[in-house]
């Protein structure tokens, strides 16, 4: 009997939370991903910053699949997509046929027409990404201590993380930390708590998705740990020597962008018309309108609920990974699905340690109690009881030590030299 | 009162043992290194086989001197040494003047002469050796899964380690476990256990450092493992294709280089006649004939004792350098020390899983005892509390799961593009 192909690209929450949910169906899965492993993102800001190892946060694919009897894992990257005559075309030139495609390819970052800025503002999306912000950071205080005038030590003990979103606020917050504790007495030309971290947030207010007063309660929290914190101003240039801030000119040497998400480009392969930010606006059963055959799941799909767009958060992205699953699996037996529907159990942030800000719709927490909450959550939701037990003990040192053990300067650049 | 400055070029064994050995001394240190942190050589095979993460087996040279006062750690390459007028000079173009020198830049490998084999077979000195090590083998399997020809499948699962000392010895145990034991069940292509791990060594017999019923008993547990030992032939080339043995080529998309050792450059530097590898002839008291305020510790330093030289492994470099601070001290109070003996307290090599073989010069183990005496002896030296935590529990994990928690491939590359 023939059985299915589902094609499943990328092996983030969406995509691998959609395989896992056809481990009992009659289906031949392939699961595409240009990497080898998952990565547990909402943790990836620890690589950056030196608290954890690579390897703690994400876990290969065909490990975590080895059981999965159904599922083909395929080390590749696509190039193309033809959905009319449902094949798809990997780097290598070789062809993939599919009965049904499942896109979770998810977004990366963007830099709102300014391209040229991604090589002295490095995003952060992959463990490459974190192991070079990694890099940048260690090294800027190493320039600094080196340095032979005031300007340029000043420069290169300059911080600035644009966009003060989840994530700048976490990377802010942690580059306080290091700089006032985890450094202590380890230079003897400088005084590394000198540093200044500055987040930049366009908007009116630091982590705009969470309700005014917990927004107000994180800001304190940053400027406590040490962080300028500026909002309602954007950053107009960014060149080698700092970044421009309207009129201002402040020289810098570390700028981290944490401001703008775009799409994979998976989705303007389709050939249909995508958002804004390249995502693909699906039906309610996260299907493309023009072609019923292909799924959206994840931060690739636009998903409008009660006016507004579902967020391009981990807990999203794996509901609608396991809504593609249960819609594949109605159709084979000529069922019908309820429409998608995200569920929002809460938002959640951490800044530095010991603080952070919790919003359960009805609870709120701040402070030592939301990190807390905050480290369980999110210790429980890694994969594989090694990482697990690995992270904690990790946390542990670091909380009791202030030492960030991960603290290896590698050399590597990531290969298309744009980290 | 005028401090004598003691610059220290080197963070291995030798140059942090004479920092450390000088904590109470009157002297200003400056210790120069390339890279941030101190390395456990030792381990670095098990980064390169990912069983340990990178941050696991190194720590900042900063940290581990953060007490010690008369110290300045100084990131920063040297690229030439005078020492008729007690210079050195920097990469950036400074110069720092010194009174004593000591020279512990290690040892890098070498290819006899074939520097175009080190694209294709990489060696292993430094972590990032060991990431691009990890990155190939990984790829490998990766490869072999997606082939489309027998051909092309059978040479990515050839692996070739050239060289059958330690290195040589620990890197293809490990390889072969992970073909048998690690992968399992993670392809549904290949058979991973189907791949050939051929350890070449072109003398008569592998550890060649240890007495020969030692080496007898290696290769009996090395081919248990189902490592294929190859000795008395020697590789003639080595191409992307794969390697000539004599006039048989193998085609193999693997080759690793854990054959040949020559000197850091920094040696031939200071213009005084080095050995065949370029390591610096030394007096006694470790110290340079033609300039006696410059010392040598470490693998740059050859050092003939009772007609044989002193081998290039981590407690000689220590105790080298101890023993030069020792010298510093006694030069600065019109005191002599005794010329430098090597105590050599033994020699100790694993295979893989539970194999290994430990001379103690009289008492002689073999197979799971001299795996914990291994384990135990390593874990210990081991610079760092958390370190040794955190690698025990990687080591009892891998142990029980056969698992390898670190098969992530990141896709950086070494700056130098020779990695």
């Amino acid at each position: 009997m023939h059985e299915p192909h589902v094609v499943v690209v990328g092996g983030g929450f969406g995509g691998l939370w959609t395989v896992r949910a056809l481990a009992r169906e009659r289906v031949r899965i392939t699961l595409v991903d240009r990497r080898n492993h998952h990565l547990f993102q909402p943790l990836l800001y620890q690589v950056a910053t030196a608290g954890l190892s690579a390897p703690d946060i994400a876990a290969p694919l065909r490990h975590i699949l080895r059981e999965q009897a159904n599922v083909d894992v395929l080390l590749a990257e696509v190039t193309d997509i033809d959905a009319a005559s449902r094949h798809i075309t990997l780097a290598d030139g070789r062809m993939l046929t599919y009965d049904t495609l499942v896109l979770a390819s998810g977004a990366t970052h963007a830099y709102f027409g300014h391209d040229d800025w991604a090589d002295i503002a490095p995003g952060l999306k992959t463990l490459d990404d974190a192991l070079a912000i990694r890099r940048r950071v260690l090294t800027a205080f190493e320039r600094a201590e080196a340095a032979t005038s005031d300007a340029e030590r000043d420069a290169w003990l300059d911080f600035a993380v644009v966009g003060g979103g989840p994530t700048g606020v976490e990377l802010a917050g942690t580059l306080a930390e290091i700089a006032r504790h985890t450094l202590r007495n380890e230079f003897r030309h400088i005084d590394p708590a000198r540093a200044r971290v500055r987040l930049i947030e366009a908007g009116p207010r630091v982590l705009a998705s969470f309700p005014d007063d917990l927004s107000a309660k994180a800001r304190k929290q940053l400027e406590r740990l040490g962080v300028d914190v500026v909002t309602g101003r954007a950053v107009t240039s960014i060149t080698e020597e700092g970044y421009a801030l309207g009129d201002e000119f402040i020289a810098s040497r570390t700028v981290l962008w944490a401001a703008g998400v775009a799409a994979s480009p998976l989705g303007r392969m389709l050939g249909v018309e995508t958002d804004r930010v390249g995502r693909v606006p699906v039906a309610p059963d996260l299907s493309v309108p023009a072609y019923p055959d292909v799924f959206i799941a994840g931060d690739l799909a636009s998903v409008q609920q009660d006016g507004r767009p579902v967020p391009g958060v981990a807990p999203a992205a794996k509901q609608m990974g396991r809504h593609v699953a249960r819609v594949i699996r109605a159709r084979l037996r000529g069922e019908t699905v309820p429409a998608f529907r995200y569920r929002d159990y809460g938002n959640l942030a951490t800044i530095g340690r010991m603080a952070g800000v919790v919003d359960l719709h009805g609870v709120k927490l701040s402070g030592l109690v939301a990190w807390w909450f905050w480290l369980v959550a999110h210790v429980f939701f890694l994969i594989g009881f090694r990482n697990r037990l690995i992270v904690l003990i990790n946390w542990a040192w670091s909380y009791w030590s202030y030492q960030r053990h991960a603290r290896i300067i590698l050399r590597g650049e990531s290969e298309d030299g744009t980290a």
